[in-house]
């Protein structure tokens, strides 16, 4: 028999943690907009979450245009500045700082994995009040792939020095929950980026909450204790 | 035997004929934000294309505030502002010129239905080239109740002459169908509003479809012959 593991949480930041997924989402278009490209707002946040490289493929796949290194360095300059105007506003979605302190008071590892990078993460993670210097913080900078692949979570187990095996990915896209199943981890799927349940189900969530306030008062459906 | 009915097409606005939901979403937020209110994202996304009055009760009752008639003023009156600095920039939803082209050479009759005033839907008519002069437009100045009542849609029909029991609502939102069902005519769903097709298909849409575009392609499929 295998023995008993203890749970850990696997956590993506924009709209899992912190209230800015429609932030990205107008910044992207506000961007593309900006070098002439048009595409329809709901097909952008549906693909919030990739990794960045994967997300301008998918765009130049679907708008039948090839983008120009160039062009890709400017996206994403234009994105960082449209975000960076509206970031300072961003919340941290409700009950997401008692919840991972709920987890730090109960010595339950937990750590945080975003496909962003640590320019345009770093700020929202202080407004949610977590450092890097204290606690396990994987952005896309340390990974050759962002998600759908699994590395960013792999790394997060790694350093927190638990099994992949035995930890709960917890996001709010269908790229955590794809990135989860490829981990062998599980999955727990949250309403607060916009996307339905059945979109989460489907993508291999084994449980949905709205957010993270309601995913605390049901911890104990998830393994939430020591 | 019923004698055979003309299909009729009553269209929602926002989300199905323009790109303009996530607009709307942030304007409230923006809106909500600055009299001191916070709600997630997200949750306002999930009650766009209500009735506005229905919209803000919703809002009172998941924040546990009783709004003041002056606060609702005031936060009408910031959404006409924040949307208003955005709306110059919305932008036709790929094919639904060319949908309402098809429809009226085809002598199909045609209405749209919006939860929105003529102050705000105004702008975004102009862009989307319809003259509510020339063509059947209900807004909510024009009815006692909005969506998810059937009033807008009943109204619509009216004025074409045609049968609601004969006719598809259009939207991108579940309340787009939850009012279809309530006026008895069929429910066709757009993903274009940043819902999952569940959704809309729990909701009651009978079809989805990504756009207009998307509609049009497949227009034999949901009665678009005169």
């Amino acid at each position: 028999m295998k023995a008993r593991q203890q749970t850990s949480f696997l956590f993506d930041l924009d709209g899992t943690l912190v209230d800015s997924v429609y932030d990205h989402v107008l910044a992207w278009h506000d961007a593309l907009q900006e070098v002439g490209i048009e595409v329809s707002v709901w097909r952008l946040h549906r693909r919030i979450g990739m990794s960045g490289g994967l997300f301008t493929k998918a765009l130049a796949r679907e708008t039948g245009q090839e983008f120009s290194a160039g062009i890709l360095e400017k996206l994403r300059a234009l994105h960082a500045k449209y975000y960076g105007a509206r970031s300072m506003r961003t919340r941290p979605l409700p009950g997401a700082q008692e919840l991972l302190a709920y987890l730090t008071d109960n010595k339950i590892p937990w750590a945080i994995a975003t496909s962003g990078r640590i320019e345009t993460a770093g700020p929202v993670l202080k407004i949610l009040g977590v450092d890097p210097a204290k606690n396990v913080v994987i952005t896309r900078d340390l990974v050759r792939y962002a998600k759908p692949d699994p590395d960013l979570f792999l790394a997060a187990a790694e350093k927190l020095g638990t099994d992949i095996t035995s930890a709960c990915v917890v996001g709010d896209s269908i790229w955590d929950m794809l990135a989860a199943q490829r981990a062998r981890a599980l999955g727990i799927g949250y309403l607060s980026g916009g996307y339905g349940t059945e979109e989460l189900e489907r993508s291999g969530a084994y449980r949905v909450y709205e957010d993270p306030a309601d995913m605390l008062a049901h911890i104990d459906e998830v393994g939430g204790r020591r």
